[in-house]
């Protein structure tokens, strides 16, 4: 168990400085200010995606209010120089075959997948990928489901089925399905012949609004989430809302705490948009869940875009994973959805703000409000020990991502009374 | 067998263009005018090193004839932009702390060795990290010995320690061994929490003119050589010419087939040395050693900083290693050295070139007269069968370097007579 937070740690015991509260503001975050007419930030560009079956599409600025329309088709772009990439969003995009087969590199595709998508989506997945496009053949590997299957075991299925496909340099990995899904796939697209292109076509909302952006990619460790990887960016990420349809609830409320979060982190009108809108995103409302991952990626994308290897702002995206990963590890992979133990983990954190004194009652009684009709954390806490967290803690300084002033601000620091770490971990765990 | 190939396969199947005779020879050739007053090259600069020890500084021009001194220090540049680093060679290196200390980051070592190396040197490198350094811990990990080890069971095993060792991004990790430590201590960097900084102190002839440099890194799998991995860089390469006296005779003569590929390639006045000096070289003479390293690196290191991912001219270092590979894949791992594979590889290639009249009487003379003398090519042929490339090239077009002109030049082709091919196969295998 000693490293079971290490990602986190790693992090923490990087060279950055911390991530001040003012830095945190200072930071473009696209939706601040809740006008039409603001002016687009260089790093992020919405534009008008180049599809066929659009009824909506979005403004060259990105806008407060969701469209009116229940098809929306936008463009976030990930600007990161030469691997730069965009992230379609919309409704139907699995039934424009231009689409996906523009992004396709060589004539050979491996779809990597599991055994819960494949029948949903592997088929009309492949489709697309070679519907007047007789040229490309497609190979695919159906992968079993879960994060305790996020492992070397399974990994290598992946590379078995690449080489015993004769698959060369020349080939586009695609993942399609989940966060496990995207992070085994990106890092096998990353290690097989030193690196081969890759395509993120995520179909939870966990994925859609977080884990397929940014190209962390990676596979867990008997001791620690994530501890093998890579950075490896896609060609582009494909995000049909449609798939969201076949969803079940928990995994919609999990992704709706990563959503939380950037809104608490870094964009409080979001926020705000979460508060007013959240019956709206549980029952699924088109428009409302179509907006909420577009401003989740324009985040995400202005983020990474200046910290793409975490050095430090990339960090603060972690709000609630120290805390998370140590529940998941504590627990074992899969007995909670990593969205639930992030959501417990960012309660963890708001309450240890709380209790520095860095935000007020109020804030915390939001936080803690919105996670609760998120049905995100729906485990209560109690339910896991806090070793873990204390191990690191014995090790040396633990940095950890806590809210620090008014709502969407942050800081990622080491900065802080024990007692108060202390505190929050007899609150919330058994021991 | 499938895919013992797969890794020249893919280069092969890369967009590049054949590089051409012509080409080849326009690459600038550090030593191609052995001249002691030519320009240095502006990618490649020898510069002297901040030796205490050095009674030998190389001049900044590379010269042709050997020092006179037995303890060489060089610099060798490989020029990749940010990713730049040195290799440093000479006599001692591991007797200066200094010079390894200012390349690590962190306070933390992982010195990954394997159980033939570590009774040698593990203890000296330890010291040369830590001494009047006390802030530094080192950890070490000592793998099995061989090729045949060189794969995800025993990767996994520098993960564990790495992470029992709660080692966090800012270490580094520390490659001591041939090229199988190598290949793998930088795989294992390149993945470990997504990459941490690693040194390559390479301690055979092999590792220390040509699989230490350039950043490529990786495991085997069972059904192809360097089928996973990442091209990833090292801080530093430092080769302790010292180490060589500890290295069998049949390792160093295997080294020697690398050697002789980098004159055949594109290095005419390097292969002319050679051949007056195959004695001095395997009689270890210090300076003759020192030397053959220094061209050797000075060579790869102008051909990695024009094409580090091996878009084009990048895969004319692979000469023989298509035959090579599939040697060593048929014979499985270990049966033969590395070297002594890609020595009898390219003898076939230059036999290839020949049939084909892209090489004279006389150019293939010399090179079956410098492999013999060197002793790499103990191993006489029909001792592989040539399904597996038969195999390659019934999926398509199979490139291969092939030599073709004078002295020095070669060509990355698919464009000739199969038939040649097939004479060549059946010439020097059973089936």
């Amino acid at each position: 168990m000693a490293a079971s937070t290490s990602s986190l740690l790693a992090a923490a015991s990087s060279s950055c400085a911390a991530i001040s509260p003012r830095l945190a503001r200072a930071a473009p975050a696209a939706a601040s200010v809740p006008s039409p007419s603001r002016p687009s930030c260089p790093i992020l560009r919405a534009s008008s995606v180049s599809s066929h079956r659009s009824l909506f599409v979005a403004s060259a600025a990105p806008t407060m209010q969701p469209p009116a329309e229940s098809r929306v088709s936008t463009v976030v772009d990930v600007d990161l120089g030469d691997r730069s990439y965009p992230i379609y969003i919309g409704s139907g995009l699995l039934d424009e075959p231009d689409l996906l087969q523009s992004h396709v590199h060589g004539k050979r595709v491996l779809v990597v997948t599991n055994t819960t998508v494949a029948p949903l989506y592997l088929e009309k997945v492949t489709w697309a990928l070679t519907h007047n496009n007789p040229n490309v053949s497609v190979d695919s590997v159906i992968l079993p489901d879960g994060e305790k299957y996020k492992d070397m075991d399974t990994l290598m299925k992946v590379f078995d089925k690449a080489i015993e496909s004769r698959l060369d340099r020349r080939c586009t990995f695609v993942a399609l399905g989940g966060g496990v899904i995207g992070d085994m796939c990106g890092f096998a697209a990353a290690a097989f012949l030193r690196g081969v292109n890759f395509i993120q076509i995520p179909t939870t909302l966990m994925a859609q609004v977080d884990s397929s952006v940014g190209g962390k990619t990676g596979i867990n460790h008997p001791l620690g989430k994530n501890m093998i990887g890579a950075f490896y960016q896609p060609q582009c990420v494909l995000v049909d809302t449609d798939t969201l349809n076949t969803l079940p609830d928990r995994e919609l409320a999990s992704g709706i705490a990563e959503v939380v979060k950037y809104g608490l982190i870094r964009d409080a009108p979001f926020f705000e948009w979460q508060e007013k809108n959240m019956s709206a995103l549980l029952a699924r409302d088109p428009s409302a869940v179509a907006y909420a991952i577009k401003r989740s990626c324009e985040n995400k994308a202005e983020v990474v875009a200046q910290d793409e290897k975490e050095s430090g702002l990339r960090a603060t995206l972690n709000l609630g994973h120290t805390f998370g990963h140590a529940i998941e590890t504590g627990l074992g992979y899969g007995a909670w959805l990593h969205g639930e133990a992030i959501a417990a983990g960012t309660v963890m954190a708001a309450d240890m703000s709380h209790r520095l004194g860095w935000i007020d009652d109020s804030l915390y009684k939001r936080v803690v409000e919105i996670l609760g009709e998120s049905q995100a954390s729906h485990c209560t806490s109690r339910d896991y020990d806090s070793g873990d967290v204390d191990k690191k803690v014995a090790d040396g300084l633990l940095r950890l991502i806590l809210l620090k002033g008014p709502l969407g601000s942050c800081v990622f620091t080491g900065d802080y009374d024990r007692k108060v770490l202390d505190e929050t971990l007899h609150a919330f765990c058994d021991s």
